[in-house]
């Protein structure tokens, strides 16, 4: 008997992660459609068209201090103990139109922010000044250079500028930056609509069991051989992260047919399919039959672990993802490679933000066998950490392999190169954090 | 003169970040409000209770893989070239309850995640085994131990063990593990609800503003030495990823009289208080005067930069917040003292959990006198990173101090310490990330 007949059932070959990634996105085509929503609607939302400051920003020179306006240059000597004495000429209002003009020899009283009066060219604060008893002459203990304590016009946003580039995710930061620069609304890219079905004769809907006292439900109730689907909700919240967002979502049982049908409809009004189940290659592993004969694999099986039978294929121009069943290996597929999907969908210019933390590894790890790209769950420890020393990345173990709990208990992965066997217990290596 | 005096309108003293910010986040209460919602809408909110397994999941014993449950003593001695036959006894159906059990000499063909049939301790992969022309004798080609692919019952939570905390904010795989727990429904804390007051006669409301064809406002149409308000529109998206919601916004003139009764308005329905502006120690800063006379101050003047005029108080038990009227300062203030805060509210055992980073400084810093902790706005840079070695950290250069655009150009901070004078070019820092 020849050996290699004993693999006739696994998969042929396993592609190198980056080179299953790099080809399924290469095919993902940004959504056309766009929506525009009050900037307070926008955050997490993904910037259609630039951002450009069509004004300078701030709109006028304005003093960044409490204190006087005047020309440096009547400054120029003045020290605690030789005080150069100017004269009160006026103030200007906050929020106002200056109504007076700064000579030489004179001052005026300028709030932090309030528009700088004309011939005026330096602030100097209130703290290095004092007001004589008359309320007239102000002496002056320091002296200042031309330009202190003065935001000029444009210093922020010069006109013309581009702030913020399309394709930006909106943090906080820049939907402040989208109202200085005069936009009530953003125009923004449609969120990616997403189709989730969970394929499998052992899944039961949560929601159809009946409930506790305390509105629990024994999964028990699922009757005996079957489980709850669980794949689905930690999918959902991971399509919002990365700015989709479900539309369609159904339980199918191992039927090639139904499984079919309900891709075919789904093609109608969603930017991307993913199923979970069935992306093996045994004999109850419809997905990757419906795939090949109906659209397009684009690889069927994954040189990585957890997760080596993601299916990705492409479906009528829209991007398809088999999942395997395993809820960590589906969870996998979905960071990997749904999510960055998405946001190539949803037009944004990072697929993968999720920031990678130098760190130890505070033990030994071993893996067997080269080729995989090796998915260790981590906790990262930063007690007994100072300055700036490396946290510590705690291996979550499990005595069973791709339990769910793995993810509950992980901050990231530590994404173990397929050429290397492990680690020594305090070797350095880089920690990909799972959002949150 | 006593040069002593010049100080008499600055900060009479600055009080170091961490004693700020501890003596602040010490004397917030978490809310008592809680609510339960579907797990679908829970992503990001705050569980209430510990989510603990009241049953072994999974719940039985089950297949890993695709192949045949036997008793694994039956496999010992089978290699390729001795395979050992065994009886094909029948199936297990997927999501059913098995009507065969497996003796000594049988096998009993099982799908992954199938119900182990009674009498099996171990599941031969399909691809380790051959089954005979006439549909009964099937050959393994393999020995394995007792247990090999197969999932014990209890084996990601066992009966009785916390699986998520109370306390933890709730990420995609966290939902899966609640549904997986027979959970349909979360019981959260109540999202904080927040009072934001931006404060100053030179604030305009955008919204209120004409707009041109595009729907955009030109910022001059504010009028002269007036500007659009930006903060509020950072602060609300702050606060929303903090887990707390804004209801209450309004812009005030400076008028003490105005800033208090709005103060007292929000205090029977807010849990916090937020200001932007007139918080200094000019003769326009009314925020200190009423929360001295009114409330209580816990601390006026931080050694920070940006940030420093930043009032840390308390309102009949409600965190108050007082920030700079600069855009960079009220931002800083909101990360370091307005998020935690509003975190702590909303019940969340971590309270700042922004990613901390390890990277080199890409060029010298050099930062003038001691004492003051400075928040270095860096651009992350992983160009040309390799293996583990560290990104770059690029300061952001404005020729203006605090600007707006240093946020929106950053991934995060470099907190120098205030107790060096900088950096060399090339010096391991830690950056902590903006939130997004």
């Amino acid at each position: 008997m020849d050996i290699t007949r004993l693999k006739r059932t696994g998969f042929p070959s396993l592609v190198p992660m980056a080179e299953a990634r790099d080809g399924f996105l290469a095919r993902v085509q940004p959504t056309t459609r766009v929506e525009q929503l009050p900037i307070e609607e926008s955050l997490g939302r993904v910037l259609a068209r630039d951002a450009v400051a069509r004004w300078p920003v701030p709109s006028f020179d304005k003093a960044a201090m409490d204190g006087y306006a005047l020309q440096a240059s009547d400054s120029f000597g003045a020290s605690v103990p030789n005080p150069r004495e100017l004269l009160l000429a006026g103030s200007v209002a906050m929020g106002e139109e200056p109504a007076v003009v700064v000579a030489a020899g004179n001052v005026v009283k300028v709030s932090t922010g309030s528009m700088m009066p004309p011939g005026a060219d330096a602030v100097i604060k209130i703290e290095d000044t004092e007001l004589g008893p008359d309320g007239v002459i102000v002496r002056l203990y320091r002296q200042i250079a031309p330009g202190t304590n003065v935001i000029q016009s444009g210093e922020d946003y010069a006109n013309g500028q581009v702030v913020l580039d399309a394709g930006r995710r909106l943090r906080p930061q820049d939907i402040g930056a989208l109202s200085t620069l005069g936009h009530p609304r953003a125009l923004l890219h449609a969120r990616p609509a997403v189709a989730v079905f969970a394929t499998g004769n052992e899944l039961v809907e949560l929601d159809g069991l009946q409930r506790d006292a305390d509105g629990l439900v024994d999964p028990r109730h699922a009757g005996p051989g079957k489980i709850v689907d669980s794949n689905r909700y930690a999918i959902a919240a991971f399509v919002g992260i990365a700015g989709g967002i479900v539309v369609r979502s159904a339980l199918l049982p191992d039927d090639e047919g139904k499984i079919s049908v309900a891709i075919t409809d789904a093609l109608a009004s969603c930017d991307m399919v993913v199923t979970t189940g069935g992306t093996s290659v045994g004999e109850r592993d419809f997905v990757p039959a419906i795939m090949g004969k109906e659209y397009e694999i684009l690889c069927h099986g994954i040189a990585i672990k957890p997760g080596s039978a993601t299916l990705l294929g492409n479906a009528r121009g829209r991007p398809f993802l088999g999942l395997s069943g395993f809820p960590v290996a589906a969870e996998i597929g979905m960071l990997y490679f749904g999510m960055p999907a998405l946001r190539k969908l949803a037009g944004e210019g990072v697929l993968d933000p999720r920031p990678r933390v130098n760190a130890r590894i505070a033990e030994a790890v071993a893996v067997k066998g080269f080729g995989i790209t090796r998915l260790l769950r981590v906790a990262l420890d930063y007690d007994g950490v100072t300055g700036n020393s490396l946290p510590n990345a705690i291996p979550v173990k499990l005595s069973g392999a791709g339990m769910q709990r793995s993810m509950v208990e992980s901050d990231g992965f530590v994404e173990i190169p397929p050429d290397i066997e492990g680690y020594e217990a305090g070797e350095g290596v880089v920690v990909t954090l799972h959002p949150r």
